[in-house]
């Protein structure tokens, strides 16, 4: 069983895993790591005080993802319960890198990345990471 | 804005609208209502006292959908917190009609039903819908 | 078996299951028809000699559903390449009803049908189905 | 615009994209390529005379995954043909890797891989990869 050191500030979420999410094979399919990962990072930016939803229409900034990496640890099942932990990895220039780990207990699931460029809203051009963000209680 | 009556029996969940829910319209793709209604039917019956997971592993039955409608009345969007209210329509022989109604606030935002056919989870063969279900305080 | 009738006018359209659309029953997962409904309205759409991404953004209309229905009549399975038929139903004032049926060969998978209401791509008010679309020969 | 190496073994597929695939920023969302490069793994061992399905069924050999990557160069929208290319990287051992690439036209829109651990389908224990995918066309 692999560890994952997660930092204390990392946000903390649960996640009930619909019939939806599974494959034949009665596993969550790999591909729907990458939408817990997403729900995460949305309970991450709440924490840091300013939504995501608030950072794209009031703060005018996006932050697309350029790289993603999930490791597949143990298969999640129908019904179980996940806790999923969030934290801010590193953030300088226009770039933000968030790292979301999966467990079921204490048994990690799956771990992984993701890289973000922040641009603008409108012009969808790089811009700096805005200092909200950079200032806020979510960074490392 | 449309009225629907929820019966005092049927069970509230929460949801909050992740960005992949949403489309280029901007709003919650109509698919993926099935999904959330899913998820509102897993807290349905875990209200029964059986859960669906224990339905299929240890009562051998399985309720897979044999027809699904839903009515959209308003739009969601990305990071609404929804309220999904879900409750036994009718339910005798092998049918099991359970309908399902999502707000944000009191807005209405869609509902629907799904009528399930009770199945043998090895055979696949139709059977009576079990008396531990029948007889649960979810029934209406 | 169910008999479905299908227009000659309908298109047709071919899909191969992928793993990500089985749920841990080995069968496509439910919510997934709406989105194979979606591929085939868009086919469908293309047959008119106008997109319906060409719609939104030079026709200014938008077509967002606002009630589905699914009867599913057999499972779908992982790697079968199912074929998809859609035609218009009816169309008038603001409303265009679409219906859509999924063969596995000469076996019936599912049907059923939509409902859109016409919107102005930016006000998002309803407006009436444009004439290219009622004038095309797409229509019944 | 980033060079993408695709060596000339390598199956391609078309893929229309859906609106189901976009989100609320226009972009086809992050997590939906997972499910692209599964449906270019599907026709890659098709193409080498034994079908993932069959592999399953008849084989009795799975390949869950265990690591995904994938790297973001340009969005893809809906209705975009998209083209994708896959191929074996490495095989030995208990391990597959395979390399997926998306292009609109000449464009790279994303790329990145998926490892896989052969296990039995019944135990799933790991197994050595079988010999007919070893031996077969697809292989480097």
């Amino acid at each position: 069983m692999k560890a994952i050191e997660v930092p204390e500030r990392a946000i903390r979420m649960e996640y009930r895993v619909p019939y939806a999410d599974t494959d034949m094979m009665g596993y969550v399919y790999y591909g729907n790591y990458l939408t817990l990962f997403e729900r995460s990072r949305n309970e991450l930016m709440r924490a840091s005080g300013f939504t995501y939803a608030r950072m794209e229409t009031e703060g005018g900034a996006m932050l697309p993802v350029v790289e993603a990496h999930v490791d597949y640890h143990a298969p999640a099942r129908y019904d179980d319960l996940l806790v999923v932990r969030a934290w801010v990895d590193e953030a300088r220039g226009i770039r933000v890198k968030i790292r979301c780990a999966v467990f079921r207990g204490e048994e990690p699931v799956a771990d992984g990345y993701t890289v973000h460029a922040c641009v603008d809203a409108k012009t969808r051009k790089p811009i700096r990471v805005p200092d909200y963000l950079l200032n806020s209680a979510i960074m490392p």
